[in-house]
């Protein structure tokens, strides 16, 4: 089983609750599920270690990926509608409401080249990452294995192992030696490596794209290799496309569309995503009703049904966007706040990571020379050296990240700890301030 | 493994995708978890079958225990302004908003004796279900025995199965030979039965108090023998108090309040149940640390967190509850709520439970004769008596309701088949039409 070693370490600190600890009851009755041993699940995480509140007050925030402005304000107007009626502030149909399932299928209807069943192949959940849980759940026995590409989103990790999965690790590679800008295309998957961690227990691949925290969208023939893969060892997809919404550079793909894999793909999406609402947790899938079915079977007892309210906000928000031309409008606003990190990257002339889609910029931050008996607190020590570089740069220079070590595993954290992650889901003024700021960074360059 | 005649029946049902039925792939990749084999998890529920959708337009629904009436307007004024901020669209911390949690502690800490620790004491969930779906995963290995008293709430049985536990139940005896209306008090745990339950494997008591359907409110002695014998044989005590307002004729006891309880006692209440907002999903959980930690390590992987807008809605919920007497205004509208049903049922004549709380009264429909041939519909066949006499009632009478042995398990079903539940959490309006439909009742009652 992969802990990290901070895991590792809380697990010994875990102080005098801990059954393990207490000579006097309740001690059977405290003692929780083993598989909260798993997945990392009781370790400090990253988010909460770089956590606002741990951090100067002037610190600017691109750590997590929240956008510091709000929905747009007729998606917002449709929530305050809702809640002026009585249905939408009680119970919706554990499927999600009729309202968004019909939204969603007039928008990714043609988008999948098929007209969606709203009934059996359209699936409300509470945020992308209830719908990814409730797949686990649904899908997977003890022992199943379910291959994720690295660095992936590290929720994934914890929700496979929570229901008996066990998490295969395949690395995406950057480009070595790499002295600038790189595009996301760059990190490439090793087709050798991916056909050697499928064995016969590989359930579900997970294919994340435009891909957090890379940024990269997968190409077709990508894909096409995946999709051959998971056609000739009879494995279930995973599609996480919640930045489906924020591709740039490239056309989006999705597998599901490759001959042969509807049948085969479940695929994610996110309210909080496309409309800047990462707080309103409605998230969705798509695929056929043998995913859709046991998984609705797993939703309904997970979390009964979603909140009604911002379904139905959600809703608005895709009968409009076509005629509001909303999602190229906010595409082109997420070029432009691209351009201000990356331009103060280019000034540093620090290799980055040139995201062809989704709202992170990966900087090579190895280059940045920080002292040897420098004041980190206890949290970020035994990590990998990201963690310090991220820290110090929260401090110092007044711009948090998140470091990439976090998103991979113990044995390929390697490739992880050269990489700050930078979030630029922010307002200009926001960018722009962190833009200056990281001017400062050039003194600690080596 | 229990696993009802309908599930069964289902199960064999399952069609052409299942993957059994499947001659070509996917066959691995669609097989679904060996866990949705548990717990009734595929059967056709009863709120699908019981669902206004399948039901005549004018049928009157007191079937869901959902409110046809809205929110307090503060209350939703305040989920307006919090759309209106920037922060309130994002998310939320896992363990919830710090100021809903400072407003519950308000509320809660003077109830339970103790300075709550919001940090360290108090949890938000999506949902109270969600919120004890959480404590089962956080607590639950493979095996363990939960232990919960019949009627139960249908929900409990699959979101224990589905964390590897086994339910193992306990009925509440009604009295007999009843011959009009007698109080909820009078449904009985037969102590010797409780103890019986018991093994080394137990790990958890659910005592729903008031409890769903039966309305019954556990008095002290009840409690007491209840916390004896968790004390005894070290077990955790889930207290699903989410009807705490709702408490009609007498002092709801708080079983975390006994002498030796707190320490093994996790207590959930409904913000849903509290401010008649059913479809916000906000829920939390009171209890130790020991408790509470597991559990955010747990519901932070299954949802991350919850809404963010509405969580800040029922912070002010809380902070003002006191000065506008909101709960006792609201405890005295559902009194009168009651009252028009149980007027209706004493007319009739037909036994039924006095619910000293929660939104639910059981009607003793063994008296009410249906024709043999009358055209049932599918799914209500070979189920209980109860689903074709609350079939034959809502087509004939015009007023929906809920067959209760749906809360038994398979060898005590028997129990249920005797009642009907019928919610009281609607407008007066509704009641009243319901009332006098009921007089079409008489000419069916033998």
């Amino acid at each position: 089983m992969l802990i990290s070693p901070l895991a590792r370490r809380f697990f010994f600190k875990l102080g005098p609750y801990h059954p393990r600890n207490m000579s006097t009851i309740p001690a059977r009755a405290l003692r929780f599920s083993s598989r909260l041993e798993t997945g990392r699940a009781l370790a400090e995480d990253v988010w909460s270690i770089f956590n606002v509140a741990n951090l100067p007050a002037d610190c600017i925030n691109l750590g997590q990926g929240y956008m510091n402005f709000a929905p747009p304000v007729w998606v917002k107007d449709a929530a305050v509608e809702a809640l002026n009626t009585v249905a939408c502030n009680h119970y919706s149909h554990p499927k999600g409401r009729l309202r968004l399932r019909e939204a969603i299928k007039k928008i990714y209807s043609p988008e999948l080249h098929r007209d969606l069943d709203v009934e059996k192949e359209i699936l409300i959940t509470s945020g992308a990452n209830e719908g990814q849980y409730a797949v686990f759940t649904a899908f997977l026995d003890e022992d199943d294995e379910v291959i994720m590409f690295e660095p992936f989103f590290d929720q994934y990790l914890p929700s496979v192992t929570f229901n008996g999965g066990k998490p295969v690790y395949v690395p995406l590679h950057p480009p070595v030696n790499a002295t600038g800008k790189f595009s996301s295309d760059e990190w490439k998957i090793d087709t050798e490596e991916l056909k050697a961690a499928i064995t016969p227990r590989t359930k579900m691949i997970i294919v994340n794209t435009p891909h957090n925290p890379v940024g990269k969208v997968f190409t077709k023939e990508e894909l096409e290799m995946i999709a051959a893969l998971a056609q000739e060892h009879d494995i279930l997809v995973m599609a996480d496309e919640v930045y489906d919404r924020l591709v740039f550079d490239r056309e989006h793909i999705r597998i599901a569309n490759l001959p042969g894999m509807w049948e085969r793909t479940v695929t994610v999406g996110s309210a909080g995503k496309s409309f800047a609402a990462t707080g309103w947790r409605v998230g969705w899938l798509i695929g056929p009703e043998s995913i859709i079915r046991p998984t609705l079977a797993a939703t309904t007892r997970i979390v009964f049904c979603s909140n009604s309210p911002l379904q139905e906000a959600a809703a608005v928000g895709f009968e409009q966007v076509q005629e509001r031309k909303f999602f190229e409008i906010q595409r082109a606003e997420y070029i432009e706040r691209r351009q201000i990190l990356t331009d103060c990257f280019d000034a540093l002339g620090l290799p980055y990571t040139y995201p062809e889609g989704s709202y992170f910029i990966l900087l090579d931050i190895s280059r940045v020379q920080f002292p040897h008996d420098y004041p980190f607190p206890e949290s970020v020590l035994g990590r990998g050296r990201d963690f310090r570089a991220c820290w110090f740069i929260a401090i110092e220079i007044g711009v948090s990240s998140i470091p990439v070590s976090e998103f991979y595993c113990v044995e390929h954290a390697n490739i992880g700890e050269v990489f700050g992650r930078f979030a630029f889901c922010k307002d200009l003024d926001t960018l722009k301030r962190a833009a200056e700021c990281f001017k400062k960074l050039k003194q600690y360059i080596v």
